[in-house]
């Protein structure tokens, strides 16, 4: 058995998720069984990245153990044969034994796109949030500018394993903008739980206006989740790359 | 009653093309619903071209009858409301009482769009064909450069009003490549019934190596269908604009 590691890019619109479930189509479920149906006698993946239901990815990594003397591109036509079109391995290749994803992984990079128009756009419906009102880029860009560095994000998120560690190091956080598309690339050591989708919500709300940059700044350091507004919704967040 | 203009743009996926069915859903359908649930009296809106199956369209311009003393803006928004996600109306505007998209329209443009890579894209599969062989853009340009001008395209598809004429003006048919992505932009006067696709699956023989240039050429003036590689698939084909 050799430990593998492949790079998966998924639409996930009509996943519960990445996390295997009792119920419900799962990536990890997904992923598994088109293992299962090559040979593989595993019983879990491992994933760098829990992802939510809807949201997407273009760099999610998983690691398997596996017989495989066929080569590691004939590996991945076998695994890309087997899974429905929603999901996509992009590469394939051999792990230390003990690589795992998710505790090897020293940084991610998200992306959550938002469609700035008067009109929603029906071909970005599954992959960006439509916010009608002009927002304003530069306050955005402003505000993201204090997410940069090691803070106690516990306004924007709450600890994944239950923990109390709210502290996390933002290396990149920035918007870009392309006619009526927004984008914001963040990459962190780790995230909090619903963090990113958080940010952009209360970021939306400084380019609307109805929060200052310096109203941003004291949100933070309030660290109080009740003082955050909703998240924004799952379609337009992607994992982009995870870094190890 | 005044005559309404509209930008409609949808993701065909789901869609058993644009003209109404007695059995499916169709963007007809679904638009002819929408109007009728904000008071339209009509029977049956007019389209500037029937997509098929699958075909998307970021351009699609309709026209319908209606009283609406609340404003262009009101009434795009109250579509809006009223249509599925993947269905939108980008903008809409009073039109001549007797203005019909399809018959006033000069000229469509669509493109087509080829993933080239050599693993498939699970955020791409809805929007793009993908090939997994390396094309030869020059090829496949070249070739193209045979359809512009008039010319009788018989073995690229048939009448789509049951007649027989087949003769149709190309204006515009060009390659261009983005990394993994190869696009096609075609603009003629009107299209045969699946003329872009059968075009482009022809285009990718010749990129494939499996058709020359001058092959190409024979096969236009062939005007013998049956000579025509098998169409390409309808996801990578969106009516981009109808030009009046």
């Amino acid at each position: 058995m050799s430990r593998y590691r492949a790079i998966v890019e998924y639409d996930g619109t009509d996943f519960l998720g990445f996390q295997r479930q009792a119920q419900g189509r799962t990536l990890q479920g997904e992923i598994e069984s088109a293992l299962q149906r090559i040979g593989w006698p595993g019983q879990s993946i491992l994933g760098a990245g829990r992802t939510d239901t809807g949201v997407h990815a273009a760099g999610q990594v998983i690691a398997f153990d596996l017989d495989w003397p066929h080569g590691d591109d004939s590996l991945a036509r076998a695994l890309n044969a087997n899974l429905p079109a929603d999901i996509a391995v992009k590469t394939i290749g051999a792990a230390e034994p003990d690589f795992h994803p998710r505790f090897r992984a020293k940084a991610r990079r998200y992306r959550y796109t938002i469609y700035n128009a008067p009109t929603r756009s029906a071909l970005a419906a599954r992959s960006s949030w439509h916010i009608w009102s002009k927002l304003d880029m530069n306050k955005m860009q402003a505000a993201a500018q204090a997410l940069k560095g090691t803070h106690d994000f516990a306004a924007f998120g709450t600890d994944p394993d239950d923990g109390v560690n709210t502290v996390r190091t933002i290396t990149q956080a920035e918007w870009t903008a392309a006619q009526e598309w927004l984008y914001f690339d963040i990459e962190a050591d780790a995230f909090l739980y619903r963090m990113v989708r958080s940010l952009v919500a209360a970021l939306r709300r400084v380019g609307a206006g109805g929060l200052t940059v310096a109203g941003f700044q004291t949100l933070l350091e309030a660290r109080d989740r009740a003082q955050c507004p909703p998240i924004a919704p799952p379609q337009g967040l992607c994992l982009m790359e995870v870094i190890f």
